[in-house]
């Protein structure tokens, strides 16, 4: 059982498609969710989904740890041909979670209470974003 | 298969549950085991196992990474109603690790000579933590 | 069906591995790979495969990310004994990934048309790194 989950982006941040998940997971068994972001500038998360000062936090905490290509602290970056935003993304990328895995019971992700699943963005332009996603049976 | 190993934490740290997880897949076969912490505060790692000074250096990096929020560094920080080590306990489960994946062979975890699987705490009061783990047959 | 990946590395940088996993799968059916490296001073990486300078910066911001052992800034470091590179590894291979996985579909892993899988060797010296690779049918 295969799907890919299409994410619309509209600049750098946190995605929540927890629930779209739930949805294609419900009415199935017992095993375990694989997703995969299928690019190198984008990452997947696993975050508090109650206090959404969180994710600005999450997000200023990033911008800060790997500031932008035209930040002087970033003078040494030889990738700059495809804008600002652009090296900072995959360094984000490698950082973050490409693929994440859960196990299911009963057609329900086994999530504590607090757990959303995020795709995180990492460029500042409109994209359009996929996840491949895999369950297999225990 | 599928099961839940609980963890009582002292403060920030690592604590090694590698024996727990070996001993319940002992005598299976062969596939690959899923473990998923199931908190928005805490990370799993693999790590060394041998030298506990690595343990200490883990810890006190990520304490310079990602310093408290009553440091002036962290002025920045708007989620802070739950004390000064919640939202950085956040930012390192972000960064850290919160699935692991582990092929196993003849109902051994094919680790390294040198990992260890641990439960890493990034809050200060003591916390009952939860990783939902899922054995899948080859 | 398991196997093990050997790459051998000549100091810190990226090794792409997509192909002999690619190899490895192919004529095979629907699932989802597992691979996890079985050391605790190099990681796993799905990244960029286009441009070449975009595995130099990332090489470089690990370097400033976490720097060696005799960096007055690394003063604080206790686990020094195996020289000033391998403190600094272990850290790198707790941010990066230990375990990745992949969906696969009729024998191809579903990777998006920039993505390679790369080992990152954190230590100075000559290594053979082995990869432990699961495929799990669907």
């Amino acid at each position: 059982m295969q799907t890919e989950f299409e994410i619309s982006t509209r600049g750098a941040g946190l995605y929540a498609f927890t629930d779209d998940v739930a949805r294609w997971l419900s009415g199935g068994g017992d095993g375990v969710l694989t997703l995969m972001v299928r690019h190198t500038s984008a990452s997947l998360l696993i975050q508090e989904n109650a206090d959404p000062d969180v994710q600005v936090d999450l997000r200023r905490f990033f911008e800060r740890f790997v500031p932008r290509g035209d930040d002087p602290a970033m003078a040494w970056l030889t990738h700059v041909a495809e804008g600002p935003d652009d090296m900072p993304a995959h360094i984000k990328a490698a950082v973050l979670p490409v693929s994440l895995q859960i196990p299911v019971a009963g057609g329900r992700m086994r999530l504590g209470m607090w757990q959303g699943i995020y795709l995180f963005e990492h460029r500042d332009a409109p994209h359009q974003r996929r996840v491949a996603a895999a369950f297999s049976g225990l």
